[in-house]
């Protein structure tokens, strides 16, 4: 059968005007009875069909015998029959022109291999019939604006409501859609609709990120991502949600072996790199986390907060003691508390002794009788400071929380800037609380959720403008030479490559003997440094064949007769291949490298090398190509970018340079494209400014196209 | 007015037989209604007098028109007087022979100078009396194994009981008291007592950290610090509370200057040197922690746990994502995951294929029909497997969820582990949480909890075995002379006194000419160093009198004379003093130095030197005298450790000789005590190893006694 045109766009599977529940029942034990009371219960104002064959009605709707049998267009099927029962269900509803069904059943694809070729026949089966298909191994979807809960979780029992509201979440985790949702639930966060996308057999993650990103009432995107399956399809829709202002925040699975042990038997998915997936967000905007909970908290806050302008952190607190220890974790994290101006002191001098107008301001510490104008005085004051350009308040159990809730609520309401409120009472502030979600104002319960806030806001605040279309390719970085063949580059052959691109590399000369060695090292001038050439060795130094500092004629003699021997060790049969080379000397030893990341591309990556690449792993990674001021934002972001700058006793260094290699080594990864394996510059010897930087070493893999 | 000895010991202050309010009264919106009502409503069984000259009776209890009247022995008074009243309510409690006063009263030492005069006048005035202080500027203390909630608190009259458990509390900060016994009970922690110190006017937070110690029924002490009054005594005490078995986990205000000057105006506490006290938790085995209700919440699981032995961690989740993102998280944070036993894994081999037995075990992943078995034996096979020293449970809402926890409370209850349980399912998991609470198992409700729990686990397992007893003082560590002259030391001074100690410096000569310069040189061997001494440079680059590698006769002419005109530009008179050395190489260059800390005396540290120490803060600090482990594991702790120990390529260099310099340093610094106020090597030029490590320059300031 071959596939038709799907019939149905991916922003009405989101709001679908109908809906039919296979095997819906009344018996909340079973999925389809759950499903049933879920969108009975929330209202769904839509079409909703149930199918079961031995009822008249399902929950007082009219039920029908089967899909076949159910007025049509369907626009949404759910389906959480066993597996064994699937893909007859799929033909079904394929059959009755149902526009997409929503696969719960899991043991598929993520179970084993004959769940594997099932999921890929249930595939095909939709695909003929133009149908799409969620899941399977999903838990449906959530669309607060449709009042539409179709999903099989508990959790929607619980909750009141499906609260409305800007955020938008895309799940490959399903268990992990309903824990947020309670999660977002209790803290005020609204959604517009949450989707879990189980093994992505056909739609994937990307499309409902794209629906959202299209999606008016949605402003911030949450995504918990396994696996990209369409790199560059994911980076352009991250531009797209950036260029209409929406938020993006991404928690992903498989940072480490551990987590992609994982992710491959949760839903099959192979994670990928996530230095290449992280390197990603840093360039299109993507605000990335390390915890789901926290990522929703985030979303909750930033979903009904301005962007933080310039300016610092003012912060109010009802208990001094927390407001000193977060004042040391907000100063020990780099984020700025902000200096009061002299029109705040003056307004905080009513209530507040000089001596305690810090910042944070203790409302503990006021002079005079307590009042609530006290406290709403201070609030407003450290609030319209206008060197604060994002306000903390942290609530612990305090007098008069009622009013000062109000006063917080006010300048919420009013300031143009991020107001982020600690609600840190545990449920005695149940009063609050419950004020905060009728007001409509975003709140936290830990400092740890503000300490991540503030961190995205700053990072949103500081990360690089929007590149507007492709870099602009070096001059003199000539377009890859068509033939560069297959395999290992030994040395010279990979400085070739690297010189074609514009990158400075030593004066060398490759020598068969040693007589010619020596009138190399006299050509090029002493000290030089002799090197063996082989295709069988990538670590030279270990096997004797790099020789250093050689000062003189005999120097270089002797080192030739060494280097040939240990060739001829290493099993390089015939005359040895040795190259004599200026010896360069600078300030600093940078490595360069390049891969190719399976979904995402050429990467760059730079960092300091020698003991340092080992020691620290303190290395950026980027995307290719680059544009200068990203290799330059690539070098400032190492930690021992000081070095680079230049610190006390110590010259700034040719930083121009080092960004231009590492630029020029980008375009010539990104050039290989898919032939791309590795390459590595080490070291880039980078001297004083303005004296450049030199290639000293280099080699490379390129592969056959794939 | 003479100070008498006191009349109350401590541990009857916590646990007062009879507590007197001053000015109780009925109306909660005064401070004597909140207290009263707050001991009132938890039911304290001691005896109860309320003093109010306008009222018979107080909620029920006879009422005595002033502390005189009221039948002794008095243990406790509360006093939340006006500061204008405050003195003479003082004196009275004094001449009614009251044990000690609890002082809410603000507006103090804390406040302004007129503050600070009245209290040094309450402290004397009671001191007259025998009788002691807490506060003030305090919140009062709750002793829930005396259920005596003897605060203004709001809290108290939200929570249903004062719960008992193993957990003490003492803190400089009373509204940080309030909100962490809310968070406490919210989250099943017991409390023996919770004090909040105030101003330490009298009563210090040792006071109550001993009183503690001593408390058979505390298991665990969690102390908020804002600064240590006497830093040996702390010490000691942390020490007496390892030996006793007893954890401690602590939080500490001042890491940074703004949370420094929080502390200052706080409870006028000059905050000290974060560093000294992060040394002094690590060398006693406090637990360091950042955030005050991680702290509540790790004492409550670590208070009912028993330490984790070797092995990893063995994770069972609910969901699959949430799996992943937390496996991940503490692989990257250097906590070690369990692999499964064999054994194990044919126990799961029941539920789950080879392919999902990943750790974590993914619940629902399992084979077959739902059933409780299918958790329970997952749950079971985990936290039974030998390689597993930890076992963490994440709840998010799931089937099972009743089952589950009986499950979990099973293994709690049996397995001689940390179980470490996260209620990941905000108010949903409602049910469980009451469960939880009765059954007395801890649990938490954050990954960030859970983190930092892991962390103090394997934090405490890994640390340093107690030492007993002061190190030993290194062979040819000579005690210092008597007469070490106060002031700026040169280096020819400096390094006297290291090689007095037993330090190895270079070899050198102090030369008043450039013949004698030259002479010193063929007596030490070319190339030489040369540099000028005097009393006005510390930094003695940065004005040329430091030069290099001098080869030969005429450099070092050149030298002397260049170097002779520097100094004379520095303001130096007379015959220019200049010192030849012999130049070292080596592999590596520490930066060792010392100083003295006002509360817990000398302290030494160590880094990596040159651009390193400037640029990445790579620093260890420990209290001095050290002993060679001591110091063996500050150079272990450093980043660039693996510089010495010898990477790929580079080889091991001569620790012991690293670690033997620090450990005289140490000494030096130990035997100056109070007169010291820095010592600095720098370089330390650390060779291979077996060739030694030489002090290459060195400076230091010594003080008058103190």
């Amino acid at each position: 059968m071959n596939a038709m045109s799907p019939r149905l766009p991916i922003e009405r599977i989101i709001k679908p005007r109908s809906v039919a529940i296979i095997g819906a029942s009344e018996d909340e034990a079973k999925f389809g009875g759950r499903i049933m009371h879920n969108v009975v219960r929330h209202g769904y104002a839509g079409e909703l069909l149930p199918i079961n064959p031995n009822r008249e009605t399902v929950l007082g709707r009219r039920a029908y015998p089967n899909i076949g049998a159910a007025p049509g267009p369907i626009d949404l099927a759910v389906v959480a029959v066993p597996a064994a029962q699937l893909l007859q269900t799929i033909e079904a509803c394929g059959a009755a022109g149902v526009g997409a069904c929503v696969v719960i059943t899991a043991q598929l694809g993520e179970f084993d291999s004959a769940g594997a070729a099932l999921q890929d026949k249930v595939v095909a089966t939709a695909a003929g019939y133009g149908m799409r298909l969620i899941g399977p191994n999903c838990m449906g979807m959530i669309t607060a604006t449709h009042a539409l809960g179709l999903t099989s979780s508990p959790t929607l029992q619980y909750a009141d409501q499906l609260r409305r509201g800007p955020v938008g979440f895309v799940s490959q985790s399903g268990a992990l859609m309903g824990a947020l949702f309670v999660h977002g639930h209790d803290h005020g966060v609204g959604f517009t609709s949450m989707i879990s996308v189980g093994n992505q057999a056909d739609l994937e993650l990307a499309d409902f990120f794209e629906a959202l990103i299209e999606d008016d009432e949605t402003n911030t995107i949450c995504l918990y991502v396994e696996a990209i399956k369409k790199g560059r399809h994911f980076v352009e829709l991250a531009q797209r949600a950036r260029a209409r202002g929406k938020r993006v925040i991404a928690i992903k699975a498989g940072r480490t072996e551990a987590g992609s042990a994982m992710a491959r038997s949760h839903t099959a998915s192979m994670a990928g790199s996530f230095a290449a997936f992280e390197a990603v967000c840093r360039e299109t905007g993507i605000l990335l986390v390390d915890e789901p909970e926290a990522m929703i908290m985030a979303a909750g806050v930033l979903s009904r907060s301005p962007r933080m302008g310039q300016g610092g952190i003012g912060m109010v607190v009802s208990s001094g003691g927390g407001g000193a220890v977060t004042a040391d974790r907000i100063t020990a994290a780099g984020l700025p508390l902000a200096r009061w101006t002299d029109a705040t002191r003056t307004r905080l001098g009513t209530h507040f002794l000089r001596t305690h107008q810090n910042n944070p301001i203790d409302l503990g510490a006021h002079t005079g009788a307590l009042g609530p104008h006290i406290f709403k005085d201070a609030i407003e004051a450290v609030a319209e400071d206008e060197n604060v350009a994002a306000f903390l308040y942290i609530m612990t159990p305090q007098p008069l929380m009622p009013q000062t809730v109000e006063a917080i609520i006010g300048v919420w309401r009013t300031a143009r800037k991020p107001i982020i409120f600690v609600l840190d009472t545990s449920r005695f502030g149940e009063d609050v609380r419950w004020r905060l979600l009728d007001a409509g104002m975003p709140f936290v319960t830990r400092i740890d959720d503000a300490m991540r806030v503030l961190d995205l806001l700053v990072r949103e605040r500081d990360q690089a403008p929007a590149t507007t279309g492709a870099p602009q390719r070096p001059a003199g970085a000539r377009p890859l030479p068509a033939a560069v063949p297959a395999g290992f580059l030994t040395e010279p052959e990979a400085k070739n490559l690297f010189r074609a691109y514009g990158i400075a590399t030593t004066r060398e000369q490759s020598v068969r003997t040693a007589r010619d060695a020596v009138v190399a090292a006299e050509t090029i001038g002493f000290p030089v440094v002799a090197k063996g050439v082989s295709r069988h060795v990538v670590h030279k130094s270990d096997l004797g064949l790099v020789r250093l500092a050689l000062a003189d004629a005999d120097a270089v003699t002797r080192a030739f007769d060494d280097i040939a021997s240990a060739l001829a060790a290493a099993g390089d049969a015939g005359e040895p291949n040795v190259v004599v080379q200026e010896m360069v000397r600078g300030e600093a030893e940078l490595i360069l490298g390049a891969h190719y990341d399976e979904t995402f591309g050429a990467q760059v990556l730079v960092g300091f090398g020698g003991v340092m690449v080992e020691v620290l792993r303190d290395i950026q990674v980027a995307s290719a190509p680059l544009g200068p001021e990203q290799a330059h934002a690539m070098l400032r972001r190492l930690s021992l970018w000081p070095v680079l700058a230049g610190t006390r006793g110590r010259p700034p260094l040719d930083v121009d340079a080092g960004a231009d290699a590492l630029t020029r080594l980008s375009w010539l990864a990104h050039d290989l494209g898919s032939r791309l394996r590795d390459l590595e510059i080490n070291p880039l010897i980078v001297r004083a400014a303005g004296r450049g930087a030199v290639a000293v070493d280099g080699r490379g893999t390129i592969g056959d196209d794939r």
